[in-house]
C-alpha cells in the first residue's frame, strides 16, 4: 500500500504507467488491493485491469460504476479496448453492455468488428488505429501531418509507415529511418519509385492464423505488421508488444496441453471451471490406468506365485514413461519450434529409438543386477533387464511417433499424445515384465 | 533443390531473406542440403548458418573455406558475429580461430568484448552498432548524418534515437515518430528540454540478468533497449528480435527441465551429449521407482493374501502422479510469468489443494465402484477411494508446494520438481493403498 501510494505521489499524471501500477498492486493483499484500486487515476483503470493476471479483473471492475469503466476504456486503442469488452462480458455481462453504450460510436464500430474474428484469427489482435501515407503526397507534407496528429496526441508509437493509394489499398511500408533519407520535397512515390521492391512490405490478413504471423515477427525480425482484408484494403496493425503476449501464450498452451490442464479454464480463478477441466483429463488417464491393471489381471497367478513381480513391476512402467517423456516432450516442442521439417520423420525417430535403446540397455543392466541381489534370483534380474530393454525402446519409438502422426493428421501434437503415450508405456510396461516373467521363471 | 534454385533466380541478391533461404533449405535431404548450400550468395552464408537449427550449422560451414566465412561473418552485426564465432568454436575450434584472424580488426574487438559476458547477462544478446546522436546537436543535422550513414549501408534498422551527451553517456531515447514533431532547427537539448521527464529511456545495464530485461521489454511494450555499463556508458543495444528468441528459449527451457530434458544437450545432433543428459534424470527417477518398489516390498505379505492388490495399485500412484502433474505444471508456468505474487503462496497451495480434493472425491467414488464390481469385494471399493482421495490431495498439496518451495530457495522451479514430485504420489499411493489394505481387509 506505502509502496504505490509513494509511486503514485513521486510520478506525475502522464509518467504513470500502467504495467508498473499493475506489478505494485500484485503484491498487496485483498484488503489493500481494494482499498488502493480506488486511488489510481481514473483513466487508467482500464489499461492497468489488462495488464494484471486476469483474476484480479473481477476485483478491479467491481471498484468502478460503468461510467468510470467507459471513460477509462476510452484512452484504449481499440484491441484492447475489445479485449476489455470482452473480459468484462465473461464475469457480469450487463455491465459490459452498460459499458459499451457509453462509448464513442466510433469506438463502438471498431469494438464490434473487432469481435467478429476468431480467437486463432490474426483480426483478433489488431489495433485499427493506423496513420496511412499518401503515396502521391509530398514527404514534407506527410511528416507535417504525422507532427501534427502526435501533437494532438492521436497517435500512438509509430515506427514504420504503411503507403496506400487513394483507394487505401496498402502499396508500400518505409521505416521512419528510411523515410528520413527520402527528398522531403518530393511524393512517396518519387522516393520510391527508384527502388519499389525495397519497400514491399510484410503483410498480414485478417483471417490468416495467428501462428503463421507470430512466425513471420520472427522470420523478418518485423516490429509491426499491416493486417489488409482479401482485397488489400489496410484493416489495421499488430505490434511486437502483441508478439511478446503470443509467443509466452502459445508456449503456455504447449506445457498445460501436455500436462492436461487448459489454459482458458485455468486462467480465472473459477475453480469448478478448472476443475472440470482437469477432471476429463484425469478421466481419460483412469480409464488408461484400468487399462494396465486389466493387462496385470491377465497375470494374477503369476504374481500370485511369486509376489516379488509385484514389487518390481511398478519400476518399468515408471522408467518407461519417463523415458517416453523425454521423448515426447522433446518432439513436440521441436515440431512447435519448426525444428523438424516435413521429411525429417524419419532422422527424428531414428534418434529417439537409439537414445531410448542406449539408456534402455544402460537401465536395462543396472536394474538386473539390482533385482538379481535384492531377491537373490539371478533370472530375476535377466526378466526385468530384458522387459526395461523393451520398454523403453517402445517409450522413444512412440513418444516420437505420436507427435509426428498427429501433426501428419493436423492435430495439435501437445494434445492428447501425453496419454497416449503413458497407456503404451505402462502396458508395454507390465505386459512384457509378467509376460516374459510367465515365461521364463514359471 | 528446385524451390531453392527457383527461389534464388526470381529474387535479386539483395532482395533475399536469409531465413527464406534457410526454410528452403530445411526441407532438403542431406544430399540435396549440400549441394544446394554451395549456390547461396557467399555473403549470406552466416546469416543462414544461424538461422537454420544448430544441428545443419556444421554442415553449412564445412562447405567453406575460412575466407569464405570471414567474408560472410563480416556481414553480420556484432551480436551474431560472436554467436556465430561461438558456434563454430564448439564444433572446430582451429577453424574458428582461422576465420575470426581474417575479420577486421574492429569487428575482433566487438567480438572479444562480447564474449565476455554469461549467458545469462544481457551484454551476451547486445549488438554495439549504434547511433548515438549528441544533445547539443541541431535535429537538422542529426538527420543528415543519420540519412548519410543509411545511405552508405552502415546503419542497420533503427526506430529510436538514443542521446548521449559529449561524454557518451546515455541521457534520453528518442523515437523517431517524436523526433519528426520536433524543431528541426533547434538542438536536441532544446526540444527536449521543455519535457525531459518524457525522453527518459527504460535502460539496461550490461550485467543485468537477461530475464529482467525480457519483462521490462513485455512490461513497458519497448522495441529497442540502450544498454549502458555501470557509469551509464552506451555500450549497445538489445531490440525486439532478440526478445522473441528469448520468450521462445526460456519456455523451451521449461518445458524441457519439467520432463528432465536438457536444453543445451538436445539441440545440436549429439546424441551421446543427449544421451548422457537423459541419463542423468533417468537414473535420477529409477532411484525414486526403487524406494516406491521397497515401500510395495513392506506389504509382501498383504499382497500375497490378495493378489487383486496387486492388480489395483498402479491406479491409484497413477492418478497422483497425473493429478500432481498437472498442479506442478501449472504453478511452475504461472510462477515464470510472474502471476504469483510474493504473498501469494497460501493462495495458490489452497486453490490446488481444493481442486485435488474435489476431483480426488469424484475419482474415489468412480474407482471405488468399479473395483467393488470387478473383484466382487465392497471392502476393496472403501480402500481404494480412501487411498485415492489421500493421494490426489498429497499430489495437489506438494504439487503446488514444491515449486513455490524451490522459488524461495531461489532455485530454478522447474529443475527437479516433477521427480521430488513422482516420488511422493508413488510412495504415498502405493503406502496409502496397501497400508490401508492391511488395515481394512486383512
Amino acid at each position: 500500500m506505502d509502496k504505490l501510494t509513494q509511486y503514485l505521489k513521486t510520478h506525475p499524471a502522464d509518467k504513470l504507467h500502467p504495467s508498473e501500477i499493475a506489478s505494485l498492486l500484485k503484491d498487496l493483499n485483498e484488503k489493500n488491493f481494494d482499498e488502493a484500486v480506488k486511488h489510481i487515476p481514473k483513466e487508467l483503470i482500464a489499461d492497468v485491469a489488462l495488464e494484471l493476471p486476469d483474476r484480479y479483473f473481477d476485483d478491479v471492475v467491481d471498484s468502478f460504476t460503468s461510467e468510470e469503466l467507459a471513460q477509462s476504456v476510452a484512452e484504449l486503442e481499440s484491441d484492447d479496448q475489445t479485449d476489455f469488452i470482452q473480459e468484462l462480458e465473461e464475469i457480469d455481462d450487463s455491465k459490459a453492455k452498460e459499458v459499451f453504450k457509453k462509448l464513442h460510436k466510433d469506438d463502438q464500430a471498431d469494438i464490434l468488428q473487432l469481435k467478429q474474428y476468431d480467437d486463432d484469427e490474426a483480426g483478433a489482435y489488431m489495433q485499427v488505429e493506423v496513420y496511412a501515407a499518401r503515396l502521391d503526397h509530398k514527404v514534407e507534407d506527410i511528416i507535417k501531418e504525422f507532427a501534427e496528429l502526435k501533437r494532438k496526441g492521436e497517435l500512438e508509437t509509430v515506427n514504420y509507415l504503411f503507403v496506400t493509394d487513394e483507394d487505401n489499398h496498402l502499396r508500400y511500408g518505409v521505416g521512419l529511418d528510411d523515410l528520413l533519407v527520402f527528398d522531403f520535397k518530393k511524393t512517396l512515390r518519387e522516393n520510391i519509385g527508384e527502388n519499389p521492391e525495397k519497400y514491399k512490405p510484410v503483410i498480414g490478413h485478417d483471417h490468416d492464423d495467428i501462428k503463421e504471423i507470430v512466425k513471420k515477427f520472427q522470420e523478418y525480425d518485423l516490429n509491426s505488421m499491416p493486417i489488409v482484408d482479401e482485397h488489400g484494403y489496410l484493416l489495421g496493425r499488430i505490434t511486437s508488444d502483441d508478439i511478446y503476449d503470443l509467443i509466452s501464450e502459445h508456449a503456455t498452451d504447449q506445457m498445460y496441453n501436455l500436462a492436461g490442464v487448459n489454459d482458458d479454464a485455468e486462467e480465472d480463478d473459477d475453480l469448478i471451471k478448472a476443475g472440470k477441466a482437469r477432471a476429463v483429463w484425469l478421466g481419460i488417464n483412469l480409464i488408461t490406468a484400468i487399462a494396465a491393471s486389466l493387462v496385470i489381471g491377465m497375470f494374477e497367478g503369476t504374481i500370485q506365485s511369486y509376489v516379488a513381480l509385484a514389487v518390481l513391476m511398478p519400476i518399468v512402467a515408471s522408467m518407461g514413461g519417463n523415458a517416453g517423456t523425454q521423448s515426447l516432450t522433446v518432439v513436440v516442442r521441436q515440431l512447435a519450434l519448426g525444428d523438424i521439417a516435413k521429411n525429417d520423420a524419419y532422422r527424428t525417430i531414428k534418434k529417439e529409438v537409439i537414445l531410448s535403446l542406449a539408456n534402455g540397455l544402460l537401465f536395462a543392466i543396472i536394474i538386473g543386477v539390482i533385482a538379481a541381489i535384492w531377491f537373490d534370483k539371478g533370472m530375476l534380474g535377466v526378466v526385468i533387464a530384458l522387459s526395461m530393454i523393451i520398454n523403453l525402446l517402445s517409450a522413444g519409438f512412440f513418444g516420437s511417433m505420436i507427435p509426428l502422426m498427429l501433426k501428419k493428421l493436423n492435430i495439435d501434437p501437445a494434445i492428447g499424445s501425453t496419454v497416449i503415450l503413458t497407456t503404451i508405456t505402462d502396458v508395454v510396461g507390465f505386459f512384457s515384465f509378467l509376460g516374459l516373467a510367465s515365461l521364463i521363471l514359471l
